[in-house]
C-alpha cells in the first residue's frame, strides 16, 4: 500500500491499525500524530509520518466517526505549507489557509485539529450527514493562497472516516489524478497496485491541480455510494467502473481482486483517450490466491513497460 | 440572500413566502409572477422581480410540488432572450427556445407556463420522479439559439420545487459558476454571504458556460442526494464538501452555519487550481449567534480583499 | 432505434428480444453472438450484427443479470482492433486490450466472452453490486493500445445488464458525445429520435473521446440512479435533467414520452454552450399518440435544419 497509517510504524496499513482497536473503544477517541513535511528529489514535496519517511501521496489518515485527529506538522521545509482537510470538522484555526492565517512558515511546528461526528437528526426524519467517507487532505498555502505549488508538488494523500460497522480491507491503494500524471508519475513509472485472489482491497481516488478525468478500472466495478457495495436489494445507487475524477473530489471503494473475473494483469487508468495515450495509466496485478504469478501477466507487464506511449513519440 | 422571491416585494426570502402558507392549502396552486429583463450596467443582464430591480442572479423562484408558475416575462431591453426552466414541466409554447418560436423579440412581454407534479407510480414498485429539485432557469435565445449571449451576460438564476415536508432554510446563497467567473464577478468582488452561527442555511449552485468546475465549501458538508440531508442511517448517499459544477447542472444543499465547526470567515470556491488563484473565490461569513464578528474575521476579510491573486501578476 | 439488438435479425428491439423470452428461464443463460467489425464511408468505422450492416452507434447488447454472451468478432478491416466491455466480468483473455495480447489482427476472427452476475452478501447487511446497469462497449486496439482511433471513428455501443423485475422500454435510443460530435455526427445531421406520446423511451448515453460535455434534454427529467426511476418515497436519489457525460462514462434511463409536456419537437444537446451552438443538438420528436404530427413541430424541424450553427460560421 502506498504511505503507512496513523499510529502504526511503518506500513502495516490503515486498516489493521482500526481493526487492532475495537470500535467500541474508539469512540470519541482522539489520536496524536506528528507529520513531517520535506522535499523530496525531483522538485517533489511529500507528507510522512517519520522524518526521512515522506512520500507521494502522504500516508492514508483514517478516523472511526467521532474520533478526532490532532495533527503535529512539521515544516522541515524552506516554503510555508499547510495540512487542509476535507470531510472533517475544524475550526478557523486549523482551516491550513493563508487567508485564516492557518499555515507554518518554513521550518515551523503548528498544530491542526481534525474533529468528526457521527450523523444528528434534523427536523423531519431527515439527518445532517455525518463525517464518515472517502476524504482527501493536502497543502492550501505553498505556490499560492490556494496551495497550488503544493499540490502540484506532492503534497496530498487520503483520508478515510469510517462508520461504526463499515467492512475493513486486507490492502488499500491510493491514486491520485494531478493534472497528467497519477501520484505524480507517467507510464510506465506509474504504480503497480498489487493484491492475491480475492483479497479485499479498498482504492482511494483523488482529484487534483487544473485538468478534468474520469478514473477507469477494468473487470471490476463498485457502487456509486458511500462505501461502493450496496445496502441491500433496494439499494438504488448506479453501478459504475468508470467516474470523473475531478480537483478537490475523492472516492474510494471496495473489490474483491479478481472476483469474477481471475487472476492476471488488469489495468486502471484515466478514460480521457489522450489522457490514458499520454501515460495516465498503471496495473493492478491479481496474482493466485497463494501470491504466483498467473500465466500471462509477466508478458502483459512486460509489454506495458516496453510500451511507447504516443505522447512520447514526438 | 440573492434576489428576492416569487410573491415577496424585496427580499425577505423565498423560504418564508412558503413558510407563510401551508402546504397542504399550496397543494396544485397556480402563481402569477411578472418578471423584467432589463440591461444593467457593465454589458450585463439581469431578471428582476420588479422594474429596475434586475438582479444577477436572478430571483430564486420557488414552488411546491404539485404547484404551476404563471410566468410574464416582459423584456426591456433591445434584443431577442426568454426564461428556459429546468425540471419542470412546460409545452412547447414555454420552451423558451427559438427552435420551438418560444421567445420574447425586443419590448416584446410573453407568459411561460411551468407546471410540477409529485411522483406517481410506474410498473411495479417503482415512481417516476416528481419535480421536486434544486433547478435553475436561464436565457436560451439571446446571442444563439442556445442563449449563450444571454448566459454569459447574467441572465440566469435558481428554481426550486419542493416536496411537501421538506425543511425549509432560512437564508439562501446563489452561486453561479458561469466560465471564470462567479455570479459574473471575480474575487475580491464575488459575495460575500454571511449567516449567524446555527442558521438553516440553503445553498443553490448552478453552472453555466463553457467551463469546467468543481465547486468547494470549507468546514461544511452535505448528502450529494435531493436535499442534502440522510433519509436515516440507511441512506446510502455520498456525503461530499466538493462538487462537479458543469454547464447546465445544478444543486442544493442546507448546513447549519458553523456547526461543528464554530463561527469565522470561510472560503467557498472552485477547486480548480488555476481558477481559484485566478479569482473564482468568496467569503462565507459565519457570525457569532448574536451577529457580532468572530475573532480573526475581520482580518480574513481584509486578507481576502487585499489579496493579489495569481492570475493578476502578470 | 439505433442498431439491431443481440439475437434479432433486423431491428424490432433488444427489449422486445427480452421480453420474449422469460426471466427466469434466462438466468445463466449462456447466448451467442457474431459481431462484424466493418469499414464505413467517411473513414468511419462500426460494429453490426450481420455482413454489411454495421452502424455508429453499433447495436444494443443486452443481458438478464446472470446471464453469459458469448461475442465471436469478425474484423472485416485492415487494422488491428477489438472489442472491451464496461460493468461485466470478463477473463484477461476477454480484455480486449493490447496489453493483454486480447484483440483482433486484421482480418482476424475471435471470440470475447462476457458474463454478469447478481448482487452477493458481503459482511454485515452489505452487498457486493451485481452486474446490472446501462453499460457501453467499445475498441481498444485500433490506432492506439487504448483504442483512440477506433473510438474516434466509431468502434462504440451500448451495453445493458438488466436485473428481474426492470421494466423493459418499447423504444431506445443510443446517444453517444464523442469529441465535439453526436454518434460522429453535427448538426443537423444529428439523429432525430421518433416517439409516440406516452411510449415508454430507454436513453443510452454515452461518453467517449478527449473533451468533457453535459447532457441535457427538454422537458423530461429522471432519478440519477441505477434505472432513472425512484424505488420509492424514500429514494434520496437526486432527479436531473442534465449530466456530465464524459469518457468512458454512460447512464441509461426511461421516460414517458411527452407525458406532462405534450407532443412537440423536443431539444436534447450538450449544455456546454460554444458545444451546443457548434452542432451537439439533436431533435426528440414526440408524435400525437396516433403517431400524427403534432402542430409546430414539422416548422421546429425546419427552423433546425436550416439553422446555421456558429461553428459552421467560420
Amino acid at each position: 500500500m502506498v504511505g503507512g497509517a496513523v499510529g502504526l510504524a511503518g506500513a502495516a496499513g490503515a486498516a489493521n491499525a482500526l481493526r487492532g482497536e475495537p470500535a467500541r473503544a474508539a469512540a470519541g477517541a482522539t489520536r496524536k500524530v506528528t507529520i513531517y513535511a520535506e522535499a523530496l528529489p525531483g522538485g517533489l514535496f511529500g507528507y510522512g509520518l517519520e522524518p526521512g519517511k515522506a512520500t507521494v501521496p502522504g500516508p492514508v489518515l483514517e478516523m472511526w466517526e467521532g474520533d478526532t485527529l490532532e495533527i503535529t506538522l512539521v515544516n522541515t521545509t524552506n516554503q510555508r505549507l499547510s495540512i487542509h482537510p476535507h470531510g472533517v470538522d475544524y475550526s478557523t484555526e486549523s482551516d491550513g489557509s493563508p487567508f485564516n492565517d492557518s499555515f507554518n512558515k518554513p521550518g515551523e511546528t503548528r498544530t491542526y485539529t481534525w474533529r468528526s461526528r457521527e450523523m444528528f437528526a434534523a427536523e423531519g426524519r431527515r439527518f445532517m450527514p455525518g463525517s464518515a467517507g472517502y476524504w482527501h487532505y493536502h497543502d492550501h498555502a505553498m505556490g499560492t493562497d490556494h496551495g497550488t505549488g503544493g499540490v502540484a508538488k506532492g503534497l496530498y494523500g487520503a483520508l478515510i472516516v469510517r462508520r461504526r460497522g463499515d467492512i475493513l480491507p486486507e490492502k488499500q491503494f491510493t491514486v491520485v489524478f494531478n493534472d497528467m500524471m497519477i501520484n505524480n508519475k507517467m507510464a510506465p513509472n506509474t504504480p503497480m497496485f498489487e493484491a492475491n485472489l480475492g483479497q479485499r482491497v479498498e482504492w482511494l481516488a483523488i482529484g487534483h491541480g487544473g485538468t478534468f478525468h474520469t478514473f477507469h478500472l477494468h473487470a471490476h466495478r463498485w457502487a456509486d455510494n458511500r462505501t461502493g457495495m450496496l445496502e441491500g436489494p433496494a439499494d438504488p445507487s448506479l453501478v459504475i467502473d468508470n467516474k470523473d475524477l475531478n480537483p478537490g473530489s475523492s472516492f474510494g471503494f471496495q473489490v474483491l481482486a479478481g472476483e469474477g473475473v481471475g487472476p492476471g494483469a488488469w489495468m486502471y487508468h484515466c478514460h480521457v483517450q489522450f489522457h490514458s495515450d499520454g501515460g495516465m495509466a498503471g496495473i493492478f496485478l491479481v496474482r493466485n490466491a497463494d501470491g504466483s504469478m498467473p500465466p500471462g501477466a509477466e508478458e502483459a507487464i512486460h509489454r506495458f513497460q516496453g510500451h511507447v506511449h504516443s505522447a512520447q513519440h514526438g
